[in-house]
């Protein structure tokens, strides 16, 4: 284990406990994004930046930018950070990690009387998750003056304010989130590295390697509701060659879709497929064969060229389904969201950082979105380092291990080391 | 078109049009059974009977026989009937159409001064249907003694009174009902035969054969709640090889009965399967994986042995998609319902009337279940006619034909001209 492995792993845990404390909740922690509660774990965030002798400023939209001055200050700096806000009765760590990791490499850089050739900035956006306002990427994109006008309006999901009134009472300038400007200077950032723990369990499911290089962001093609129209009858007196049963003719579809996406990935492609909700007729019965069922669809990849591929053939298939069961599937409006890059030369550089500290390693596709998207599709070079995580996010038992966390974090002051080797 | 076919349509339309104008409600006909609606539709009937010059009695579980004396009144009577209730806003033709059946079979007898060997009696039984009370066959079931205190406690569905008290409303003695006993001569019967409306679409789907002889009535066996318990996870961070999704196992054990029911078809056997009721988990979303899906099975046949056979491959296959998967499966008990024979010789001699008669007609099996099952079960010989019928049953938009029904009544008539043969 490095140096910084074990010494900070102390300064991560207080940190952890410390917001956790301030923010536990009946189940879990709560922290809504641009709450008093937020703005308390930010000003404590705050605090410890200042015992570090950091900059601190915060920008007009809300977010907590803290310095550590490099030797060469008129290089753009290092940034690395994530959010501090949760969703309702969440795990601790969606998000803070990534603050802390880069909280904690400052520090390390204090307690080594380390000067990095550039700046290193963490910083810590507000509100990314979308639950109270339905909304996501808040502060990042408010960042870039690039919340509109119904964004604003969006009402708090039990009807007492909108998200402009929440920011508002933060401090935040509505003119200035929704301008259309960017209330940072681009030019002044080199790179953004995002730590976040893993909301899958790839890197869970693996022996060694427990921090992973993050390849992309999957963008996805959604379908809220799409409806098989069969015919209802007794189960008993019909037999099959008059049968045109709805929830039968989704099983098939939805089978041959399940034996491509096999033949798909076997051919390297990025693909994740997901029915998540299925809905009968309310007139289902045990001895009705089913006349009607509406289901969803979640189709995912790096490359939206796969996704609009996937949904092609799901269409295709379903054509074939319907003329082979005597149903129909009718198809509503396709939901797209696009795929974000990561940088490349920036994340072959936190690899090869992960090598030199002998730290195993992976590649692996983010399926959930990331404010480093923002940051990205807005020109910055920008990567992300995932943490294994147990038991799943966006819910009281997440569990990451701070072993892997200060793994993951190591990765992250290898990289600043070697940003200018 | 024989001669019955001709003269008997208007008298057999003028008792459909009668009742369904006594009966008449919102949507479609409602008759419940053990009701005053019950037994002014009896007392209607009685009338036509009494008009026809029959004997007409009430046995003491509240069903109607109305005979025409044959030419030796010492022989078993040959007898033909149905049930008059109805489902709450139901069709006009589901009971009442072999009612009318066995009703113009006697007129005919009249109007061409025909007398039979045996004696010919019209049953018209009562509270068929389980829509009201929870129970079926009341009527015949009482007739032969064979409803239990439990049944006769049974609650209205709207609360208002149990079966035993709208029984007694009708003059049934709750006593004799429940008493083991059967409440008629079994030995003064030869055979009892049941046309009905095929509640399926095969003799509607026929070009020639509108009327069917009845293999069997299918028996099945039924799991309430089957259970499949995966794993609820992101639906774009959780790739393939780690997901246990409860909906996608539901569709690859579901798809391979499918498969494996079009093999047993082929094979000859007799079956149908269906999977009327599916539900989600409430938490079930849709960039949510399944977590758990809990489903209904139906499974029916004439052979005790393929549904028992069938019911052994579901659960032997849902272990090897639940290995497959790494979900959990758990079957409730199961319901068991027996199939019930028809008499062979006497449904080889309805058979055998079609052809002399020149009618078309098909053998096939009954899904629901019928009065007749009840009589047979009880030791009498008992065969069906099924008549073609158009939109389903239990439902106000029952249409069967008048020029089917007359097939229908036709291979009746001959079958009691040719009985002693």
């Amino acid at each position: 284990m490095s140096d910084l492995q074990v010494k900070g792993a102390g300064f991560a845990q207080k940190i952890f406990d410390d917001v956790r404390e301030m923010s536990r909740d009946v189940l879990g922690v709560t922290r809504q994004g641009y709450s008093a509660k937020e703005t308390e774990v930010h000003n404590y965030l705050r605090s410890i930046g200042e015992s570090l002798n950091l900059e601190i400023v915060t920008d007009r939209a809300g977010n907590l930018w803290m310095t550590l001055p490099g030797q060469d200050r008129t290089l753009p700096a290092f940034v690395s950070g994530s959010h501090a806000d949760s969703v309702p009765q969440g795990g601790n760590y969606d998000g803070l990690a990534g603050v802390v990791a880069a909280m904690t490499v400052a520090w390390y850089m204090r307690e080594t009387n380390y000067t990095p050739k550039r700046d290193y900035t963490v910083l810590v956006m507000r509100c990314e998750e979308s639950s109270f306002f339905g909304k996501a990427y808040v502060g990042s994109l408010g960042m870039f003056g690039q919340l509109t006008e119904k964004d604003i309006n969006l009402k708090h999901r039990d009807g007492s304010c909108t998200l402009g009134e929440a920011m508002a009472s933060c401090g935040v300038d509505l003119k200035d989130v929704t301008s259309g400007q960017p209330l940072i200077d681009v030019a002044k950032i080199a790179a953004f590295v995002e730590l976040h723990i893993e909301q899958g369990p790839t890197l869970d499911s693996q022996e060694s390697a427990r921090a992973g290089v993050v390849t992309g962001i999957r963008g996805n093609i959604r379908h809220k509701a799409v409806r098989i129209l069969g015919e209802a009858a007794h189960s008993g007196a019909t037999d099959k060659p008059y049968r045109h049963d709805a929830l039968m003719a989704f099983t098939d579809l939805i089978h041959r879709m399940d034996v491509a996406w096999d033949e798909w990935l076997a051919n390297g492609e990025d693909l994740v497929f997901t029915v998540g909700v299925l809905k009968m007729a309310s007139s289902a019965a045990i001895s009705v064969i089913p006349g009607e069922v509406t289901f969803s669809v979640d189709i995912r990849s790096l490359s939206t060229d796969t996704v609009e591929r996937f949904d092609a053939l799901l269409q295709k298939t379903a054509e074939e389904v319907a003329a082979a069961r005597g149903v129909k599937i009718e198809f509503d409006a396709k939901l797209f969201t696009k795929p974000s890059g990561v940088d490349a030369q920036l994340s072959d550089a936190l690899e090869a950082s992960a090598k030199l500290e002998n730290i195993p390693c992976m590649r692996l596709a983010s399926g959930a979105g990331h404010d480093s998207a923002v940051l990205g599709n807005n020109g910055l070079p920008v990567a992300m380092i995932f943490v294994a995580n147990q038991l799943g996010s966006h819910n009281p038992h997440e569990a990451m291990e701070l072993k892997d966390f200060m793994q993951g974090t190591d990765i992250l002051w290898a990289s600043v080391c070697h940003f200018d080797d």
